[in-house]
């Protein structure tokens, strides 16, 4: 890829930063596996901490995070119930039911939310034609959603609902730095009512590997159990663990910026003839922009090959809809750029 | 149970006549385990013919039949797709997930059934982050579609679309003689394009126990190691064998009496005050009503319950919606009796 | 097969007597995924009262009892102990790994047994690079073992080893009932100890189709959900419970006629040239012998041919070791005969 | 850890050296989940074309590569087939049970090792009652085996048993390194006839942090999926990727030097009152030494806490087994220091 290429693909691209790969460097390493790396040591420390959870683990990824959390709080036969555009639903290659075994309930609503009642509406009877309903998964922000950021009522209505029914709830927290920054409520406020959380130090804090499963004593216990068995132990970890700390001092405030270069993109884009976007609705780092059918040669893969052509990197999610992703790779300079792109590609495609 | 109960609650609740009982006691014998029980073997062949396919399997449930045909046909982590109604999602305890480690993609559509652009549009694409789509699953009759009947031309476009992907297809056919009956079309035209296909003999048919899994040669061997696995391989069952077989010969097309005693049931009930159901929808034997809200005292719990108290049995799915299916257990004196005490219950209870 | 067969190769290969059959068919019925058939709970009722158990669920087969208890007691990831030769190891299939994801440990031990030191040697510390040893199978009487009898006193010593340990505990006792005519000593003094037990009514006890699993209420409750998902659930399977209830009645006492058949087929056995088995050895209806090498023309294999074409059925096990097994199906004639053609068979390849 | 405690625990305890760290900052980095990591990139051709395979890819841990190997190989409800000291049985977790369902034979032979014989034996018979037999399992070196190399003929006898039988075969190898440099056969030589081949950079090679699994392009395909659905896609890995290119560089030869060092250790536990050790037998970096029963006061146990005292860490396997493994982090200095300790020990607990 080009030097000067705008990567607006996801906020997994960035590259550590001069200041990030020093504090690897200084990170004091031993075998994770062993229980000897301190700085893997006083990264899940600190991650449970700003949780206000007992303990947190850390782990390759945010798939492993998630799926760990899961099968730790369940057995095969138990059903999830999760919004149909959740990620780990989505995304996650079908683990939830290839590793865990379990059904899942599927909710629909609005920018990846649902409420109490649709989970109590979601609960099986307890007869033994039917799984066993066991584990809620809500994700904060919303990917699919459109980055969207949950209100802390609605958050607590699910959990509330869902603990009062006997279930358990899982947050995907992989941008729930995002949601914090923009909505301005603390992180332990935002995973409370959850037995679980996971969250990622390399999607928008930028650090180059690594996610963090976090919940009660016992349950992450299970989780580390689990990571050595799928795979997930690693030695020498706290090179990465020193990233990610790195990370925690030093990049979550700054994704209000991130946020801002999505809405300024979200703007430009909703100028453009045939692309519907509400820049309001951009709460966080993710743009997602339809394309109105017939009104751009070639759709939106068309749209994003051009963009290409021009140095800047979006990504096409079906023919009529495309995501622009803000991170700690983008700066002003580059938003710019993005938006001069953007309107050179639509002046030349637009029908 | 009294002897004069008339049980609408299902057409799995019906008991071996006589005729039937003689050919359980004439069925010669063997282990079936060691392959060596000859009507067990002639069920299975029986059964292959009809659905015009290489071999089949006899199991103890439409459960083993279903999710055995799943597991020979994926692998964990491949999807299967499916109506969000179908029996083999809803009512099998996730064995699609628990047993098979399949994900599940839910199509939906009127009367349990969707088209061959719904399959193709619910493939996953060929990338780490997604299951590999493999198998598309359709019920015929569709039990909570009401016992709808799939038209021809729709299962072409379904079993045609999806073996055009790739995709192998599994046909529930657990009440496919009522597809049968019910739209005069030959057993093994139903069946065409099905790669596998289940069948009960404990629905309709009025076995007491038993279906079979039929299929190509190859798949079928898997079906009976999985049979093994999963402790469906029986001893002397051929004495279940001869009953199956008994309902082959006498009980199929008897099946157009319970279309039409459910006919009349769904008749009577759509002339009681509140209650809601198209006599013209009921293709077969299951009738599903729904109950204006408040209409009943009650509820559709309450009717139930003031049914039986008359001697009559039904199901309420939930509280607006009851459901009534007729069997070889049901007369005309018992539609009669039942239709007396559809209308004493609702002058009872209609508000 | 002829009528006049006489077939060893195991003791589940019986036929139904007549009394049998009339008690079958007197079953009352109903529909037991419902809950509904009488016969079922009686027998079910009557497995956990001789068992002193609180619970018991009929399944269709000992491979479900079995797989069934393994699964209610332990989570993927789990590590099972077992003797290399139990049927739950060698003969269902992997199911304790294909359907419950466990890994097991395998002990050795003459005769199918072990110790409490065997188990207590057998537990993997608690570290992440282990499975977590979780449940104890023993299978009494030991099929591989010869129809071996566990001594109470050694029962004891595993169950009160293993429950000390934290581990549960499950008895595979298909041939319970022939331990309990061969020592004497009461079923529920065999099945103390152990928190799942499974029984078959289709080996020793002739019944054509059918066994248990019991235990505590909520083990059994489990046990009964995954019947459901593995496809067990079976609707007016009174029918087998019936026969299961007349075999109770009426075929346990008997199965001494069994074991002392066996001895005479084994001793008639030592007396061939090259045949080694010890007629002491045969507690109960197995015979296991070893045929030297060189010393039969053919091996087992031709052992085994040579004995069809008399008239006489038993199995190899591989090319040194044939098993001959008695049962209801063979009174005193067929015994005399089948010694007749061991005879004749040895007569003619002995080299 | 004191800054000169000497660690002869296990070669996962290494740290990277400033050569490596400055490798590390250099790598170019992308994110490899969406494929644009050149550095993981080019450590996957390099890896395919040491071992004179397709294909690899690098995955987070030795666990990941042998359980991914497993999975892409097998269905649930087939057997594998391996030593019962081998790592992929167990140290990880249980995975080839819980993550892949497969059932196990486990053989038995010294150091690790077994034949073609051996796992002509244990193929099951084409029956239901049994899994299906798929894949052999071979560690060279083999860690509980003392480190034990295989000969190049019985690797061939393996193999090629295994393939003309119609299975699978996949080699562990963690340490192929070390049996490289101890044997001085290629490292596609030792590979040859192995269908997939896990190699670790994170044990003799000193990296921080990866393994890779190796094999024809469509299981290599297969083991990428899984890599995604276990957890184990990683963003910018191109930095662990580095290291494990730098260790392919600089750090193999080296290997000869731990094996020396373990000869020298190995030698020195041999001259100690009570331990039973042959410095002969010791091939490559593992010496497993005994000590005889009553001869040392605390056992196995007692040796290790009185060596840690004096600054050196070794591990104790049970009571009367202790492990000393040599790595880069062990010089030659150090090596004196340990064997110094070994003495001091000894004559403070020699009874």
């Amino acid at each position: 890829m080009a030097r000067d290429t705008v990567d607006l693909r996801s906020d997994t691209v960035t590259r550590p930063t001069d200041a990030m790969r020093e504090a690897m460097m200084r990170a004091e390493l031993g075998d994770d596996v062993l229980g000897d790396d301190p700085t893997v040591r006083a990264l899940e420390e600190r991650v449970a901490s700003v949780l206000g959870k007992d303990a947190a683990c850390f782990v390759p990824s945010g798939t492993m995070a998630n799926q760990a959390c899961v099968r730790a709080q369940t057995e095969p036969g138990d059903e999830i119930v999760a919004h149909e555009g959740n990620h780990v639903y989505v995304y996650e290659g079908g683990a939830w039911a290839a590793v865990s075994g379990c059904s899942i309930a599927l909710l629909r609503g609005d920018r990846g939310m649902f409420s109490g009642e649709d989970v109590r509406r979601s609960v099986r009877p307890d007869d033994t034609h039917f799984p066993r309903t066991r584990l809620v998964c809500v994700e904060n922000t919303h990917n699919r959603g459109g980055g969207a950021v949950w209100p802390l009522a609605r958050l607590r209505d699910v959990t509330e609902t869902a603990h009062g029914l006997g279930l358990r709830t899982h947050l995907d927290g992989a941008r729930l730095w995002n949601a914090h920054v923009a909505s301005g409520v603390a992180l332990d406020e935002l995973a409370r009512g959850f037995d679980t959380v996971s969250v990622c130090f390399s999607k928008g804090l930028g650090a180059p590997v690594g996610s963090a499963a976090a919940g009660d004593a016992s349950t992450i216990r299970k989780v580390r159990r689990l990571r050595k068995m799928l795979g997930g132990g690693m030695r020498q970890s706290g090179l990465l663990a020193g990233a990610a700390l790195h990370a925690l001092d030093h990049h979550v405030d700054r994704l209000a910026e991130d946020h801002e270069h999505a809405h300024l993109l979200a703007s430009a884009l909703s100028r453009l003839p045939g692309f519907r976007v509400d820049p309001e609705s951009v709460e966080t780092n993710i743009v997602y922009a339809t394309i109105a059918e017939g009104s751009v040669a070639g759709g939106a893969a068309g749209f994003v090959r051009t963009l290409s052509d021009l140095g800047v990197r979006i990504l096409a999610v079906d023919n009529q809809i495309i995501r622009v992703v803000t991170s700690l790779a983008v700066d002003r300079t580059s938003v710019a750029r993005a938006i001069e792109a953007f309107e050179a590609a639509a002046s030349r495609l637009c029908v």
